[in-house]
């Protein structure tokens, strides 16, 4: 298997993005990861943009288009790509895919949405799409906080997590996006706050839900032989990658305390990498409710089952703890524009492996300078998990 | 570069297909290229979907998973993948890449889509939108024929193309289409036929546009390695993929009588595979409206510029002539579904080739037993250009 490398990474301002159109947006972190690469443009040989919303939340329907002309991609080999909530980890997989076969030697992965233009029953609706929508949103009225309320009680009721473990994840996660500037949430709270705040689905209040973000992100990657051409300083090298799907109606799953999808996907992507879990020294998850934070560690091997609550009681989870995660503040408080969140979490991955760029705050230090990105899309529908290496 | 060869193919019948939703339609395609491959549902590994309409021209948000759960793909790393017309030649070459990088050995790129479902004024809006939205759709009102029109225009304008020469495509296509029992219109028509029907923008009338179709196509791919175990008949090798992109904002492209992009793909493709085009059995092009298969003829370099129509009047692009164009009667009369249609030229290229399959009347003779896919999004935004080779 061809070596392939990330070697430039950029991500704009996440939040109430309306003084930015989709192209300005994308601009925002084209710019700088080309710059981090040292390459143009020009350069840039197959890009792949990450993004759900277009012609929902936003109108331009070619993205990939649009927000390329605007960057200089003009004449690269494009595509949009969509997988749901995991759009930007499908977009770098293609990318690395288009380098990694051999087509190309420099690719993108963009990662792109803006969210924040509709009225929110719009984008309540569009997002509640994401699961099978003729059953379940259709007949039986399923919201998206809904579809993981159900996962939260289940894992209520059989391990005992209760909903103050919940508040644990979001506090951690407001608390690190407190010192990340490019975060959309950066007010630290309490489990208290988390506790009183407006019930969305029970047992998920407000504050157990990730926000509706606009924003970008963008990582370049590169073969080995171009790598050493550009004299990169500090390449950081896709160790492996891992896919899997769950299936679209959810009565069709065995149980609702896991998310299948997560633990082929991270099975898999370990064996590409042939490490296994504890070899890591950090993590970005798919936090997109709290109880989403908490399934993760199981899924992914971090503990076992039925053990998620006891490591975020235990501060694992944070820096100094087995395995800090979401250090950035995670879809959760960072924010999770949709089709971006994949290449956000690689663009944290990145700085953290290198040690730069990144508040001292919140630095993880490194044992064996790996790093996992797990990104779920819908509930458990799609799922990728990369992980690198320096 | 790793080998890759197509196994298997399948293709629904293409129309109105209001009988069945979108997860049957996919279904029509998948069975038979699954038994085509001799493989089930759960040795794909990776599945790559293009659909444009989801949201749109039908309701499902996510139709990789809900058509893969209705086809046994669960479980598959799935992504969708949106080149607007080209969608299903960009599925193709995700699915081709996931293989050809080392990490899958059979994949699967599953062209569908449902069109026919929503009224005509929103779906002409829809279509409308593969441009730039903001500028084009929004303040000018272009509409899709409306783009073509003004290629059309200044095509006729500087080489003297007429709308009998346009006609000329139709009436070939139609002709081909009636042998082909998949394609949606199967009417033979002639050049008076086209002359006389509706004006829909000038010089464009009704009979100069492909049709508002549904219909699925797919396509399996594996590794040699899983060639030699499977034991795969005919494989049919893929030579060489060219892609390339062109601006959003068509005031800003040099002239109107070329898409750039379709240039550029090409001549990588070309390299790719190490051929040039005269070497080409035959081809299937992106004749979404007539003129475009004319100005296909010519970036593609089957003719010089501006040589199309002789090429064309002279009956080169028919079978017995010097390069068979559209066989299976093209997108202009076996119908586009838009994410489908790149794969059902993978569907037609590969039974030409393995000399399977095709009705004798419209089956092509072969010297050197390599056929041409060109595919286009929007008015040359996206293209990708495949070559197959037995």
């Amino acid at each position: 298997m061809k070596k392939v490398a990330v070697i430039g990474v950029g991500c704009s301002k996440f939040g109430v993005r309306t003084d930015a159109n989709i192209s300005e947006l994308g601009f925002e972190a084209v710019k700088p990861s080309l710059e981090d690469a040292g390459v143009d443009a020009e350069d840039v040989e197959f890009a792949a943009v990450g993004s759900v919303g277009s012609g929902a939340w936003y109108e331009e329907l070619l993205p990939a288009v649009v927000v390329g002309e605007y960057c200089g991609l003009s004449g690269a080999g494009l595509v949009r790509c969509e997988a749901a909530c995991a759009s930007g980890s499908a977009a770098f997989f293609t990318a690395y895919s288009a380098v990694a076969s051999g087509h190309a030697e420099i690719a993108m992965a963009l990662g792109v949405e803006k969210m924040r233009e509709i009225d929110s029953s719009t984008a309540m609706e569009w997002i509640g799409r994401a699961g099978y929508y003729f059953w379940e949103f259709h007949n039986f009225g399923m919201t998206f906080p809904a579809y993981y309320a159900l996962y939260a009680n289940a894992h209520m009721a059989k391990y005992g997590t209760t909903e103050e473990d919940m508040a644990l994840v979001a506090v951690k996660n407001h608390k690190y996006a407190s010192m990340n500037p490019v975060a959309h949430l950066r007010n630290k709270i309490s489990v208290d706050d988390v506790l009183s705040s407006m019930v969305i689905a029970s047992p998920l209040k407000l504050y157990d839900c990730s926000p509706i973000t606009d924003g970008a992100a963008s990582v370049i990657v590169a073969s080995e032989e171009k790598v050493k051409e550009l004299k990169v300083d500090t390449p950081v090298w896709i160790a492996g990658i891992g896919y899997s799907s769950g299936t679209a109606n959810l009565s069709k799953r065995k149980d609702f305390v896991s998310l299948d999808a997560s633990v082929l996907a991270s099975q898999r992507a370990y064996r590409a990498a042939g490490i296994s879990p504890n070899q890591l020294d950090f993590a970005e998850v798919h936090d997109c409710f709290t109880i989403a934070e908490i399934m993760a560690y199981e899924d992914l091997g971090f503990c076992g089952r039925g053990e998620g609550v006891k490591l975020l009681r235990d501060g694992q989870t944070e820096i100094g703890g087995k395995i800090p995660v979401n250090m950035d503040g995670g879809l959760k408080a960072k924010g999770h524009p949709i089709g971006a969140t994949g290449c956000a979490m690689i663009y944290e991955l990145t700085h953290q492996l290198r040690q730069d760029a990144v508040e001292k705050s919140r630095q993880i230090p490194m044992k064996n300078y790996v790093g996992l990105a797990h990104n779920v899309g819908g509930t458990g529908h799609y799922c990728y998990v990369t992980i690198l290496r320096r």
